[in-house]
């Protein structure tokens, strides 16, 4: 089912700012039910998650439609249906562009409680997602811990890190630097194409690992170059094709925000007191968000399992080894299940 | 000393193309001798190796001028004194631009030669370099056995990896895309530096580790963003001040030609005839050039020592934990004369 659901009424953003009435494009699958589980998109995603995750869904995956009520959203601030900087901004009957204003992870997060509050689920046995979708997840956790039971945060820190926020910053100078950026004014038909696709090569590197790169393209050379850089110049095309710059920006900085500390308090003490289970991934060859990072997350969770997807893809792998991410998230859920049968009261799954 | 020595007649380039009377700026320490020293400089280095390696020539160190006599040149298609693309090409009576032919290691290394034929050194006892000097070291290695002694290619692989020509193409991108750039023909007062700033903030991100960029500015932030961004855009800047565009593509095009199998058979059995004593040194935290990589590189030699740099710096600990490389690099030495005491005949010291 796909669904876009308004939320009426002036939402509030955490940077200051208010939209009023924004819309967000909702995917379901399954038999509807008041315990839904939902799917959180990264960057570029968005909310079919049964494409993107196809292999997660498949009968007897941990999101088989058969056995649950699976959620997926477009995040605020992207491009892909939700409100974001290519929607109209009633004031001015313009797309909001430039203007849109700044978005928290947050800021995601309250405005997808509110519209599984209108589809009637009032609690989340599971929350997932990678990356971006990691980062919500996390967030869900700390902003509702009554209303999710576990989540499934793959690939992310606690917080967006330096060496994180730097590869955003090189990928924002590509993208606002371009002519055709024209300050975020650019007209819709002709957005900054060769920025954003600078800067999506830029993402897509740190996206995979020299071990994947190595075993797929190796020094193979042809008349136009070689294929490791042919793709990457595909790849940023592509992008440019289907994204829009000021949507980018709007996320990427969305992403650098990311802080379970920000005006909450010391991190360690914040995430002390969130109870909610988690099952923290790290990727083993993950450049952006490196294990030891995500190790330091689930550590600092006391109800959190750590596990790490071992694959050569890097941060990309949890798009590309979802076989194993399945079992590895299977055999998690299995135990949970079990280990509440054993300890029904009292005591927190840790 | 500094000195600019023209190599007279036609120099042939690997890749076609002919330079006529190529010019190398050198510098020079220590009392004359024909038997030399030869620092290698990296992509944005330069003949002042005393600058950028400034404690490798303190007293007692590895490049102590009072015991070695000491050379540095800048590279062929660089731009720091040495032909390149700002160079006056003698046919137009104009800069080369994007019209300077393509430029390998090899090419580099060739000229080298020919300028120490010049200088009166008929031996190297040593040959040392980080990432680029390092390919140069290695293909000083290829290309004449018998004249080199030592090398100590410090963070570099046996060739080029699909991985790093991925971040080099990101690069390359944001340079031609610039349109500033037009097609390499922009005037020489009026540089693409946007792109040239992107491509360094790419290549300052990859030159560096998570853990660096974490300890050093976390998520500290001011009203003008991150400090991590910040300190990229100055960056970027201050290269955009320094160097050329068209000397950068040339140089990051030369890179990703290193490989020192090409055109000579399978790189293994190449690498497996390579008699010159090697210190192959790697970098704990590289990003760039993981130890796995360089490592390999090292089994591959027969009269290869392999030894890692542990730093958090990334790629970039050559230039920074230069205590901890000297300490390795005299160690080596040290040990590599006792050997050749102990043995002096008939034995290649592995």
């Amino acid at each position: 089912m796909k669904h876009t659901v308004t939320v009426r009424g002036a939402f509030h953003l955490e940077r200051g700012g208010t939209l009023h009435d924004p819309v967000v494009e909702v995917r379901t699958w399954g038999r509807h039910s008041a315990t839904a589980t939902l799917v959180c998109h990264a960057l570029t995603g968005n909310a079919d998650a049964d494409e993107w995750w196809r292999s997660l869904f498949a009968p007897g995956r941990i999101l088989d439609p058969r056995r649950r009520f699976v959620v997926a959203m477009n995040v605020l601030g992207g491009c892909s249906g939700s409100t974001g900087p290519t929607s109209i901004d009633q004031a001015t009957g313009s797309p909001y562009g430039s203007a849109f204003p700044r978005v928290t992870i947050r800021d995601m997060v309250k405005l997808q409680r509110q519209v599984l509050d209108q589809l009637g689920v009032s609690y989340l046995e599971l929350a997932i997602g990678g990356s971006m979708g990691a980062m919500q997840t996390l967030e869900w956790a700390a902003l509702y811990p009554e209303f999710v039971g576990t989540i499934v945060p793959i690939a992310s820190g606690a917080s967006q890190s330096a060496w994180a926020i730097g590869l955003s910053e090189a990928q924002r100078h590509a993208i606002v630097t371009d002519p055709s950026f024209m300050g975020g004014r650019y007209p819709t038909d002709d957005q900054p194409e060769a920025g954003l696709a600078t800067a999506r090569m830029i993402a897509m590197a740190t996206y995979r690992s020299p071990q994947s790169f190595d075993a797929r393209f190796g020094r193979t050379e042809d008349e136009r170059g070689f294929a490791v850089s042919s793709y990457l110049r595909y790849q940023g095309r592509k992008l440019a094709d289907r994204f829009d710059a000021n949507a980018y920006l709007t996320l990427i900085d969305a992403m650098d925000s990311h802080d379970l500390g920000r005006g909450r308090g010391p991190i360690e003490a914040i995430l002390r007191r969130i109870p909610t289970r988690a099952l923290v991934v790290a990727i083993s060859t993950d450049m952006l968000y490196p294990v030891s990072e995500v190790r330091h997350l689930a550590a600092m969770l006391p109800s959190a399992r750590f596990a790490v997807l071992d694959s050569p893809h890097g941060h990309d792998a949890f798009l590309i080894d979802t076989d194993q991410l399945d079992r590895i998230i299977s055999g998690y859920l299995r135990d949970a299940h079990r280990s509440t049968e054993i300890t029904p009261h009292g005591r927190s799954w840790a």
